[in-house]
């Protein structure tokens, strides 16, 4: 026979699932308390004896869009033995294509994931901010380290969310109908020319210090 | 002694305001008919023989902000008898630093541009389309064509869009504080080292066809 525990991280799952359902497929607009109760069998008010606020049930399914995010990107890297740069160039441009075909494929709750704030000015959970980087950033810098080993690890860092930050403007421009989107392979073959040019002129990357860094260019 | 058509105009920008008001201090998810009626001093029902819909309402506020950013933008390009390749450089990276200041000064209206979707599927009206094109990509258009003047204009006019959807993302996430922003002048550093690295791999780009094309890559 279920204990309180048992019971209480069972509502929890069915609370998160019911969210993933809404999120996935409706997006984030169309999460209410009422429904969510309703999904999983309990009342409104039972709802927040589980979550603090809806935020955290919404970040919750935050991490399982960032988990698979990490997973459909983890694989696309070529063998740790390649240490050319062409092999860090290709990977890179695998990476952002990679990260198209899930926006593309995933578009209500990958969207979930940039378009939700916090509300009342409340801080991201710590945990939520380290898994956020390491899905979205850390796969990039293996390629840069390649690519770029003169770099210092915090600048690598700083340069490998900037150059997801530009993949991802690409990729969420790019599948916005309200921009005139454009076909498919259209995007992806704008996306991997965007990509390999930032790589074929990486040495303009070189002059970017890193956390609170001047270019070598004011420098002198 | 004002007639109707004049009261009319009258009460549709006094609309207007109050919507922009609301958008640029408080982002859409502020804005609601009632408090709309009010600030203009009329009923509910009354929006809705001015206005379409919500939706045409909020697009005009986002025309404004168009105007506003186009503005901003067009300032900043060197005059045009500078036809030189690094003239064309310098002129992008300005184009990118001054829309990295137009959002970071306007970021809750400019926001509002981004997060903005037509409801029930309506699509946007063409003068809409039209001036975000204009205000968004046009001004990319001329340093490219110093840059790359063998791209046709089709070409160009998607490249233009790409362009300026990499410098969007790096400004959006760089000003999105869920991902740990950074300081404004790194920021700057990041997005002309970018823009630059894009410039100095140019190459890469002459590879990108017009709509529907395949890169030279694919064809070999």
């Amino acid at each position: 026979m279920p204990n309180q525990a048992d019971r209480y991280e069972a509502l929890r799952l069915r609370l998160i699932d019911a969210a993933e359902r809404t999120i996935s497929e409706s997006g984030l607009a169309a999460l209410k308390a009422r429904d969510l109760a309703r999904a999983a069998g309990c009342s409104v008010g039972t709802i927040y004896n589980v979550f603090e606020h809806l935020d955290e049930l919404i970040l919750c399914v935050g991490s399982r869009t960032l988990a698979m995010l990490d997973g459909a990107l983890a694989g696309v890297q070529s063998p740790s033995r390649r240490r050319s740069a062409v092999a860090a160039v290709d990977d890179l441009v695998r990476l952002a294509l990679a990260y198209l075909e899930f926006a593309a494929a995933h578009i209500v709750r990958w969207r979930a994931l940039f378009e939700h704030r916090m509300s009342e000015a409340r801080p991201l959970p710590e945990w939520y901010v380290q898994q956020q980087q390491h899905a979205l950033f850390a796969q990039v810098e293996r390629p840069l380290l390649m690519l770029l080993p003169e770099l210092d690890t915090d600048a690598r860092r700083i340069l490998a969310r900037t150059l997801f930050s530009a993949v991802h403007g690409v990729v969420a421009l790019g599948l916005e109908e309200k921009l005139v989107s454009l076909p498919l392979s259209d995007l992806r073959n704008q996306l991997a020319a965007t990509v390999r040019a930032i790589a074929a002129g990486r040495a303009e990357l070189r002059s970017i210090d890193g956390v609170g860094g001047r270019t070598d260019r004011q420098r002198r």
